[in-house]
């Protein structure tokens, strides 16, 4: 089966212009499809009102367990249901899960290294592929919050890029997936300051090239490895592109073998 | 197919103890189940935390847009999210939903009446039921939060009792359904501070006589008025019990036809 897997982050979808947007043009992709959000910044807004300073250590979240409310609150609630009644509302059956719901995305807490300890993080050990046809195979769209399972009653704050490509290597053992991460830029850019620079195709040889040049760096670096380590694992390809080019065309980049 | 429905509320679902026992009985039941729970107590101190204030009336709340995220927060990501994981911690199958996952609870926003505008609150209009099957036949148990949708992309409040009794009816157009309320009490008694005095039965016409002579009052009446609408609408019996005596025994108070 043809499965789509779309990762959005937390500027497009805390912005009601651009999540509809977005949402509209996730409604047009053909076939059975998959939408993994974040939501980091409304969490931050949401622990700041309740005085819960935000710590971040790599651009990710250190997660005690008054903040472990506030992602479970915020990703699970606030923004995955406002996602899903707005795709409801434009004609999607979709459903809304953390890794908890039907024991879909289990991770283990991550381990502390070089004296950081993330708290309640989880690092992914298994997508339930079998349970997401589950939902597919019935016509529903799931819609997935960066929220994982440790298995044994707590959940774990996990990043969404990641959740995104742990899906689609699970589901790639069975389905040709194509998964796509959208991005305030229409993809990788050889100019950061030229929209028009995108770069249309990267495999594992480039990559290195444009990492050892500086082309490539910053928080681009690990999207791009997770993306060459899902095509490695089999997900058919990965494509790069800004937002409100979903569903229009094949613009941006695509990250193949 | 036989279905269990079992409603909890907040004071139940907000203490650690006395969650895990409740679903250490909830486990026990065989067969289909689906669990609905509140969690209006835990949504009153979030929103206070924040600087919201809880405006009640008539044990209702009035919902404004600010109310409208804590409650979506708290009852669709905290409170649902922390009974999914518990229960799958204990081996069941669970998976939350609110009202607009799989557009399974359907509503409109109360209209303002004697001049009380409850604001984003939603009186349910359908339940589907062929939705629901979807999961309990794939060997899922659904857990409901006290979320409905306005399928125009508004989540809309509304009162747990409701949902449950509302998703019973839905249900038993094909089912033997059985509903369940879990109450601080064993049952509903005759003398309100003897626990001893379960009343073992209530039809309609005992109702009447009790609510009479002044036996059944307050916050009874609209959970007994419910649960008879209920079972003359085709669901099998509704049992009143304490929340510790799920998958125990058969006590408490049966409503029946």
């Amino acid at each position: 089966m043809d499965i789509t897997i779309v990762k959005v982050g937390g500027a497009v979808v805390e912005d009601p212009a651009q999540l509809a947007t977005l949402l509209e043009g996730f409604k047009k992709i053909e076939g059975a499809k998959i939408l993994v959000h974040g939501g980091g910044r409304r969490a931050t807004k949401v622990a700041a009102a309740l005085g819960i300073e935000s710590k971040m250590v790599g651009g990710r979240r250190i997660t005690d367990a008054d903040m472990l409310e506030v992602v479970t609150m915020v990703y699970g609630g606030l923004v995955n249901k406002n996602i899903v009644a707005q795709l409801q509302a434009i004609g999607v059956d979709a459903i809304g899960l953390t890794g908890a719901d039907m024991n879909v995305i289990r991770s283990h807490r991550r381990p502390v290294k070089d004296g950081i300890d993330f708290g309640f993080v989880g690092d992914v050990d298994t997508v339930d592929a079998a349970r997401l046809h589950t939902l597919i195979d019935a016509q529903l769209t799931p819609v997935l919050a960066p929220l994982t399972f440790d298995g044994a009653g707590t959940m774990l704050n996990t990043n969404a890029d990641t959740i995104a490509s742990e899906t689609a290597r699970a589901l790639a053992k069975a389905d040709n997936v194509t998964l796509v991460y959208c991005f305030e830029k229409p993809g990788v850019l050889a100019n950061p300051d030229d929209d028009n620079s995108v770069i249309p195709t990267i495999t594992r040889s480039l990559f290195q090239r444009l990492t050892a040049d500086g082309t490539i760096s910053g928080g681009m670096l690990p999207k791009i490895e997770n993306a060459l380590a899902a095509v490695e694992a089999g997900v058919k390809k990965v494509v790069i592109t800004k937002a409100d080019c979903l569903g229009t065309n094949n613009s941006g980049t695509t990250i193949s073998l």
